[in-house]
This record gives structure tokens, C-alpha cells and sequence, in this order.
């Protein structure tokens, strides 16, 4: 019997306020077992590049990163936010650790190819190195994973959350029963985007390609459900989305 | 026979550059045995202070920490430049981690009273958790520490560099053989500071003291010599100052 392990993905507007920030913090502090916290860069980027006359440039939802950015994101992400998560868990109670993919070597990623559109510093990933992450955890450590991964030149780069949470959630399945939570600003994934009580309780991959193709689907759910069935398909015992985790969208298998 | 353990502390000049922090990074790897990095913020505190427009104000060579500066603090040391530290002594083939004194509840400290200087966020040391820090460089890791505390109350303070290198010293010297190496643009303690080559080899606390009424002491030295003799007083082995480990000033005990 594999101990359980729960890893939360937090990011988009439940990390935009001291207010939200205390809600997630309680979250991670309510979940037994073993914990990890994988988060993004919310707000903060995008205001501290607007601070310091940065231009900031989205394609398809996804953020170019010239080096200017990337150095936005050590600061606003791996930096300020990174460090806040974690004395805010110590305040509750916890012995938190701030980490990026480059601390202890953990994620290993190559810079994507500048063709058909060049994201600059962005990383997609290679491989995890769970060999820390399990010692952490299974001495009381909550580990928590800022968005940012290094590449095979050691250069840090920016990398999707999402995609972050799914391949540190595939890495650690094989030693732990890994339940993966999208944690958001909505109650799971919703049939009708206006209205929260939607909420579908079970969602298969085939109801998910449905949805994308009749466009029923909210685009910021795209990389959520794409790294979630990734996950469950690579051995992560359960994947879902929400802002409650006894009442989210689960992902099943078909 | 204890195991040597060297604590290399670096700030100031010794980061201002690429150029510079590629020696320090060399410098790191090539010390036999167990390291440990710690580091200040350097100009990248002052300069990110300038282009946010927030003011800084020092007071008898420390800076005052307002909320603000604190937030920079955490942004600047805490996250680009501890970061690229983490990522340049990876390449290094190092397994290099990246902490402040939030991170795993490392060190512990207290906001200084307001009078009869208001220092705003900065935090005095009251003990450090250095069983991690065990843990981490006897699996062959090097823990990269910003000079970052957490308080009694859990908010994130700046503490001084020189201090937390001091503080960590002593708390690992039962454990280990410590050495520390305060790295920075000179070559060690200069009886003439016009004169590179007037290096004191040996300095006591009786020289010191003197040096100090006659006013012969660079003021830069100052938290540099008071933390190196508390240090040397409370146990660590050798401690020592200057721009290379072999030809340096070490102080003694009287």
C-alpha cells in the first residue's frame, strides 16, 4: 500500500490577493498526508514587468519570456511569492521549502525550438529528479515548486505550472499514491462557463476532446485538462480541478 | 576527527559582475570537502531599489528596511541572484540549493527595536535549525543561503550577510571542523588601505581593538572582524579574509 501524496497546483487569480494567498495556505495545511505545492507566477509578473517598463507579450495564452522577463519571473516568482508561500506555512504550523527546477537540480528542461514561434526562455521538460522531493517529504518538508525549470545549458527558464505539477506528480507515482489538485478560481470544470453551480463531477478524455472541438470549453482550462490526463494516464492515481477538493471535477480514465 | 566544512561568505564587489561571480563560483568548487555558500544582495538590491523608485536609506553603513525594500530585498537576493548562483554552480557539475532563513525554518531571528534606530525590517539572530543543513552537505550538497531571517512572527527580515555566515559557522562547529572565508575585493585586512600589498597575516582582537581606536580600519571591515571574532570565539576553527583562500588575513585568538 503506497502512502498518499497531494500535490496542489496553484496559480492564476487564487494567488492575487493576501486574502487568497491565506485561503490557499489553509488549504495546503488541511490536506493529510504528504503535501507538495507547485505554483505560478499569478499577478505579480505581469505587474511588476509593467513597474519596471518591461513590454510583456502573450501568444495563444502563452507568455513569450525574453530575458528581461525571465529575470521578472526569478524575481516576482521564484523570489518574493516563492518565499511568501513558504514563511506562510511555517506561520501555520510547517517546515516549508522554497525550490525551483534548478535548486537540488530538480526539473531538467530544454529551451523549445524557436520555430513556428520563438517563446524565448521557456522550457519544456525532460526529466525529473524525485530523489530529493521524496526525501523531503518524507521528512515533514513541504516542498514548494516555483514555475521555473533548468535547462540541459543550466539556464533557468520559464515553464508552465501546470506542466510542472503534472510531471512532478508522473515522477513521484511510482513511490506514492499522487491525488494531483488544479486548485482555481472556480469550483471545477463547468458545463456553462457563466454558471458555477455547472460544475461536471466526471470528466473522461473523451468528453474533453468533445468539448474542445465545440468550443464549449474556457481557454484557460486547456493546459489543466492537457497535463491532468497526462498525469492520469502516466500512473497518478487521481487527477482534479477546483476550488474545493471534496466537491472538483474529477478526470477519469475512459 | 571532525569532517572540514567551509562556509565561504561573499558580498559587495565580489557579485557586482558576471565576471566576478564566475570567480566566486570557481572558487567554491574548487575548496575540498563540504560548503556551504552564503551571499548578500550587492548592487542588484540598490539598482532594482532606483528603477521601482523606492528610496533607500542607510544609516551608519546598514540600510534601513522599509516593507518595501524588504519586498526587493526578497526579489533581488532572495530570487534572481540567489537563483543564478544555484544555476552557475550547477553547471559547475555542484548540486547547489538555494535558501533563506524561511526556507526549512532555517534561521530564526527578531525584528530590532525601533529605538534608538528604527532599521524597520531587520531581524537579529536568535538560533539556527542546522540539522538540514547537516542533512543537505552530507549528501553532497551546497546549500546557497541569502541573507534573508524569518522572525519570531514569521515575517521575512534582511539580515546582514557577515551575521548569518557567522551564526551559521557556530552552529555547525560541534558537528564539523569549520572554516570561514569572508571573500570580497580585497586581499585580506591591509594595515595601509591604499596598499594591496600590506595584508596583516595574523590579526587578534587585541590588534583589532587598537586598529579600531586609531581608526587604521577600513569601516567595510567592521561587521566583517566583529562577526569573524564571534565566530572564532565560539568555536569555528579558522576564520579568515581576503580574495584567496591561501594568502588571506586569519584571525586569532589572544
Amino acid at each position: 500500500m503506497k502512502e498518499q501524496l497531494t500535490l496542489i497546483k496553484a496559480g492564476g487569480k487564487v494567488l492575487d490577493s493576501d486574502e487568497e494567498l491565506n485561503k490557499l495556505l489553509k488549504l495546503v495545511t488541511t490536506i493529510p498526508g504528504k503535501r507538495i505545492l507547485v505554483h505560478g507566477g499569478g499577478i505579480f509578473i505581469d505587474q511588476l514587468c509593467e513597474r519596471l517598463n518591461i513590454p510583456t507579450q502573450m501568444v495563444n495564452g502563452r507568455r513569450i519570456t525574453s530575458p528581461e522577463n525571465m529575470d521578472v519571473v526569478l524575481m516576482a516568482c521564484g523570489g518574493k511569492l516563492n518565499k511568501q508561500l513558504v514563511a506562510g506555512l511555517n506561520k501555520l504550523g510547517q517546515n516549508a521549502l522554497g525550490l525551483t527546477g534548478g535548486d537540488l537540480n530538480l526539473i531538467q528542461s530544454h529551451k523549445r525550438e524557436p520555430e513556428p514561434i520563438d517563446f524565448g526562455m521557456v522550457g519544456d521538460i525532460d526529466s525529473v529528479n524525485s530523489h530529493w522531493l521524496e526525501l523531503l517529504v518524507n521528512n515533514g518538508v513541504i516542498p514548494v515548486v516555483a514555475s521555473i525549470t533548468q535547462s540541459n545549458d543550466f539556464e533557468l527558464l520559464n515553464t508552465n505550472a501546470d506542466t510542472i505539477a503534472a510531471h512532478l506528480s508522473v515522477a513521484l507515482a511510482s513511490t506514492y499514491n499522487v491525488q494531483l489538485f488544479f486548485y482555481f478560481d472556480k469550483p471545477g470544470v463547468l458545463s456553462d462557463s457563466q454558471n458555477d453551480q455547472s460544475v461536471i463531477p466526471q470528466l473522461s478524455r473523451l468528453d474533453f476532446e468533445t468539448m474542445k472541438e465545440e468550443k464549449t470549453i474556457h481557454t484557460g482550462m486547456l493546459p489543466k485538462l492537457h497535463n491532468g490526463f497526462f498525469a492520469l494516464e502516466k500512473g497518478v492515481a487521481q487527477v482534479s480541478l477546483g476550488n474545493q477538493m471534496e466537491r472538483a471535477t474529477n478526470l477519469v480514465i475512459d
